[in-house]
């Protein structure tokens, strides 16, 4: 079944695109197969993060980039973060909706993703989501994200050029803005500009990068831009494409890559350690008697996590 | 020198928990020897996450809350969150500016961290934090805190009561709030409600809680309460200790206690297994390795990290 599909989706076929990363979204034994399968035909496409608050106008943004894209004859896939409603249990699909000048061009895929209040969970699994559109062949890969304040540190995918996107509101400046996202940004727009405030904003941010990136060989623009115009859109993408450039001459690209691949090995790797760890019938047995002694006060919980951890083995030895 | 410390420490000496504090904050084997000599003291106070975006009024509230407790007679440490500027790369001291009511009394001990990022790292430094001044013998301990969106999930923290605060703007209603903030509200402050669109946001809030936990032995209540009056305070206050006594009821307190507990082993282990495996000789020379597989393309992340994560064996044999 699997090889099946795999079949299909070299061939150019959407629906089987789709099943795989339904399979990938489930996890588990499956998933990494199909990871480990398409592995060797990943690395093609160029990925660009897409983060900002909700209603910052990334959709809009991500409709009009794509249109951009597919009139030079580009194929463009799209991995959005849906966030779940803790009322109906689905995910929020206004932004979707909103999504429709694709709708019908196999060119364009979207995929949306619920998050479901893990972030580093939902940059994994967009990451993996990516890997499937890469070995389909998708030129861009736009992985479209909800800024949440300080945790911008923790999404990064494995993008290479990433934009942020602000919407400056009556009482916002440059001062206040959350921890990490200056970090992450390689491009940014501040969208609905043609608010009063939008072009303070604009100056005062862009005076912020210069200083901070001062003697950089990159030195992030900031984009002023209008979603439903469309004029800052073609500057959008012309950054972006500098960057690319950027990053081409400079051999970054290579690097990054290296870096996410480590990243994703280290994390796969934490992974299979707790499965293995917790699910030993030995660890749980000792876990059990040490957690007694924890909860009557006669263990301190750091004496019980050194004495579970010694329960571990290297390579047949302990080495420290 | 620790024990010296903590000699002062048990005599009510308020430098001497800062100075503890601060080691704590720092990590490593010293701050796990504190935690572990304070540990068999820990356990009398009771603690009260409160949890809002950067503005909702939280640190008003605080104060205010501290005023009435103060007044009983109850000692009160603060543990809050300050988000790092990525400008100055020191915390945003506004919030602590306008704690002023409390400067000078020594029965109110505050402490703000700065959070650099990680959110569940914040976290486990504040349940820490909240030890040491839980076994310094403070009576409430009020854990502040940015809801930051999607992440609340991972903002569990041991507070017995949750308060979470909101201030609905203009275009805000019920149905849009994020992902999170429902399943960890015990209580639900709406503040500054002389705006005039909380009240609707209050009613609907209150509406949708009352749906959700139909028939639960706790339904939590929603307060419209304005910062800088008092009567929302009170009110505040009682609906903390109406969820208090509803723990103690049902025996909730002890099993949130070792919940709690179990959490944190777990964590705690979680870091040792890491630090003992990436930290392990072989490991990092058998990491290089199958890497270079990795970057060449040869060998998929998913293989690499069952090839890594196998090096490992428990309690002298494998079981699985």
């Amino acid at each position: 079944l699997r090889d099946h599909l795999l079949k299909k989706f070299y061939a150019g076929d959407v629906l089987a695109a789709s099943r795989l990363m339904t399979t990938v979204e489930r996890g588990g034994p499956e998933a990494e197969a199909v990871l480990g399968a398409l592995f060797p035909k990943v690395g093609r496409s160029y990925r660009v993060g897409i983060t900002g608050s909700s209603g910052s106008g990334k959709s809009t943004l991500i409709d009009a980039l794509t249109g951009r894209y597919r009139g030079e004859g580009l194929t463009v896939g799209v991995v959005a973060e849906d966030p779940t409603s803790p009322f109906t249990g689905g995910a929020i699909l206004g932004d979707r909706i909103r999504m429709t000048k694709a709708a019908g061009d196999t060119g364009v895929f979207i995929r949306s993703v619920a998050s479901r209040g893990s972030e580093s969970g939902f940059s994994a699994l967009a990451d993996e989501l990516a890997d499937v559109l890469d070995a389909f062949g998708r030129d861009l890969i736009l992985l479209e994200t909800i800024g949440v304040g300080q945790l911008e540190h923790n999404i990064r995918f494995s993008a290479q050029t990433t934009v942020v996107v602000f919407t400056p509101e009556g009482g916002d400046d440059v001062q206040n803005l959350k921890s990490g996202l200056m970090e992450i940004g390689n491009v940014f727009v501040v969208n609905k500009s043609d608010r009063p405030t939008a072009d303070r904003f604009a100056t005062d941010l862009s005076a912020t990068l210069d200083l901070r990136y001062n003697g950089a060989a990159w030195i992030p623009p900031v984009i002023p831009t209008i979603a439903h115009r469309e004029g800052g859109v073609d500057v959008l993408k012309e950054a972006i494409a500098d960057h690319r450039r950027h990053l081409e001459a400079n051999g970054h690209l290579e690097q990054k890559r290296l870096e996410g691949l480590r990243n994703r090995v280290r994390r796969l790797t934490n992974e299979k350690l707790g499965g293995f760890f917790w699910g030993n019938s030995y660890i749980q047995k000792r876990f059990d008697g040490i957690f007694k002694e924890v909860a009557s006060g006669d263990l301190s919980p750091y004496e019980a996590a050194r004495k579970l951890a010694e329960s571990l083995t290297i390579g047949g030895e302990r080495d420290q």
